[in-house]
């Protein structure tokens, strides 16, 4: 592999079958790449009962400050059907322009960028003044347990700090350089059960029934609005993503009735005093509700899902100043500064520094035929190479 | 079989294993009886494709009118739990002063008390100043398609006239002489499925969650209360008897949800104008609601089920005055005319005759250790002799 070419190297990445939660030969190829260019590699296999094992990759170039972490993962999501692909998912064949391959976006590509302008940057300045690191991860697209949450424990815990972190996920919606995401909503998630009490459909009065309990519940969850949305963020919302009863006899009120929620919530928020607001919204509902008709409290309880995903914003005006500009410059564009849309492990990363998030375009992400523009990878190399020599600029400044 | 005795004619009856759809041996034992008093009965065997056979019986004593039918059924539920009974469930064991046994109330001891009361009438009186029908079901607990509704069919055809219409079921909740019933409400079904479009949880923008439709339309069909009660009949209720999604990924929007409803409906509506009003709220619903924040309307379709029951009410006073007169002369009990409870046999009579519900106590019916005191055998046997008295003597003047 030529280490500036992002092309070469992408192929090389794609060629290698790294469905979670298979290393696939991906982060070898990726160790064999860097190793030359001066880093040390720390291939770190990750396991937790009940969990495939899962191997990660740590490298490091340089030994001081200021330290810029990359994150990324080099697992990729199922190819789905394999035969309605144009070129093959691991093929990396090239036609019109475009590089086929699963994970060509999301996000072996950003990768191979990532690592041509380290290699770019090395070739013009020599090494970095400071510390360049690769934090990627095998298991992104997977339960995300053995991931980059452990890889930055095992990390944290031999004495690594960073100043600042990039992830190459892809973050633009149309063209590159359209948007940089520099925070995200949380997450959180919970299944309610109503227990009422079963009875014939033309006995209302001797039963109780828990498809009247849930309604009213679910109700109060999504009416009022959590919020109008704030400075950086767009509004709070919550969708309750299943309803089920499982009643099949039309002359019988069931006895128990569940319903599961997820909401993604803004910086309004925090995950302990949004699921406060929710039970004071349940009780409420619970107590006092129009299709009661005076019946007594709905008995219900709730679950929430282990582990909430908490809300973030950076705000590091170097690491965000650095990356706009880059941007700027060589693509002509004023990237938007984005809080939208799902979480990404950034959420782990931000309890350990700055983070901030841009890669490639993601309109074919987890679909058939998913691919990359040539041209693109070649801007993105150039945006990372800048933002480099910027980010070390400010850091040292 | 002593014909005047209900308590020996229950005890056969209830010997008879006939769950539905069998006819174990009840309607020929019930033939035996009736045969020797006069009657002339004719064993009715209908059929439909994708249902049991089913043997009805059909006797008539007397050509001439006035006509009273007693209308019945001597299939039972089944057992359940055989072990959990005190008494075998066939063995019309009597104990503490109760009859044990499945059908003692519902029904066999209702059609044991009637044979007993005509026998004791030919015997004090002979022949009735008119004729006497005994139809008798054998699918009653069943699919109810065999059954009575066949059974008129074929008699009606040829040339069967009915003036008035007892039905034998257990009608009083505690003590003999609480309750006739003098009409029903009717009861509609329904099926609702919203269409959305499925999405991530994060995008809410991109998807059109059916569970917001469905409990917006769900919940315009339980409030308003449809109306407040009439003269004669409860409130109509509706009840959503079943939501159901099946959607397990708590960060994905569903593309479907279904609910089901039952409305037991009074006489302020028809089958038709109540079937216009759910159509009204349900359109009224899907256009605007809090939970669509300005999302095009709810995309839905709503499927009845085949066959609603019309509501009813009995307005003959001779037919309710002898019942009633006979009730208090024996029991010195004032009965309520209630239209409470299910739905029976009785909605398709009433498109014959002036139909009347009276019976045992139902507290045991459906139970294991269905029962009947002994006593009340012997009351309600007098109740019907003093009716059947009565019943002819006011249709004769």
């Amino acid at each position: 592999m030529t280490p500036t070419d992002p092309i070469a190297t992408l192929a090389t990445l794609i060629r290698c079958p790294s469905v979670t939660p298979a290393e696939g030969g991906a982060l070898s190829a990726l160790d064999a790449l860097l190793t030359p260019l001066g880093f040390a590699c720390t291939h770190v296999t990750s396991t937790e009962a009940g969990t495939p094992d899962i191997e990660n990759l740590y490298a490091r170039l340089g030994t001081e400050g200021p330290h810029l972490m990359f994150a990324g993962h080099t697992d990729v999501v199922p190819v789905g059907d394999a035969a309605a692909w144009t070129h093959g998912p691991f093929s990396a064949d090239i036609a019109d322009g475009q590089m086929y391959g699963r994970g060509a976006v999301d996000m072996k590509g950003g990768i191979a960028c990532f690592a041509a302008a380290v290699a770019r940057h090395i070739e013009k300045h020599g090494p970095p003044k400071g510390s360049i690191s690769f934090l990627i991860t095998g298991d992104e697209e997977g339960p995300a347990i053995n991931g980059t949450v452990k890889l930055l424990e095992w990390a944290a815990a031999k004495g690594e700090r960073w100043d600042a972190c990039l992830v190459g996920e892809p973050t633009n919606p149309e063209h590159l350089g359209d948007m940089i995401k520099i925070g995200r909503r949380g997450s959180l998630s919970g299944t309610i059960t109503v227990h009422g009490t079963q009875g014939h459909a033309a006995y209302p009065h001797l039963a109780d029934s828990p498809v009247r309990g849930i309604l009213q519940l679910t109700q109060a969850l999504m009416d009022p609005p959590f919020d109008a949305g704030t400075a950086d963020f767009q509004p709070s919302n919550l969708e309750v993503t299943t309803i089920d009863v499982g009643n099949p006899a039309v002359n019988v009120i069931p006895a128990r009735a569940t319903a599961s929620f997820n909401i993604r919530f803004n910086d309004n928020w925090t995950a302990d005093n949004l699921k406060a607001e929710i039970i004071t919204r349940l009780e409420r509902a619970a107590e006092d509700g129009v299709l009661r008709r005076g019946r007594p409290p709905v008995a219900y309880d709730v679950v929430w899902n282990e582990r909430p995903s908490h809300v973030f914003l950076t705000r590091n005006n170097g690491l965000i100043a650095s990356l706009s500009g880059a941007i700027s410059v060589v693509t002509g564009r004023e990237p938007k500064l984005s809080t939208t849309g799902g979480t990404s492990d950034a959420r782990f990363i931000k309890d350990h520094c700055p983070v901030v998030e841009f890669g490639l375009v993601g309109q074919t992400m987890h679909m058939v035929d998913e691919r990359v523009a040539v041209a693109d990878l070649e801007t993105l190399t150039a945006i990372y190479e800048t933002f480099l020599e910027r980010w070390f600029d400010n850091a040292a400044a």
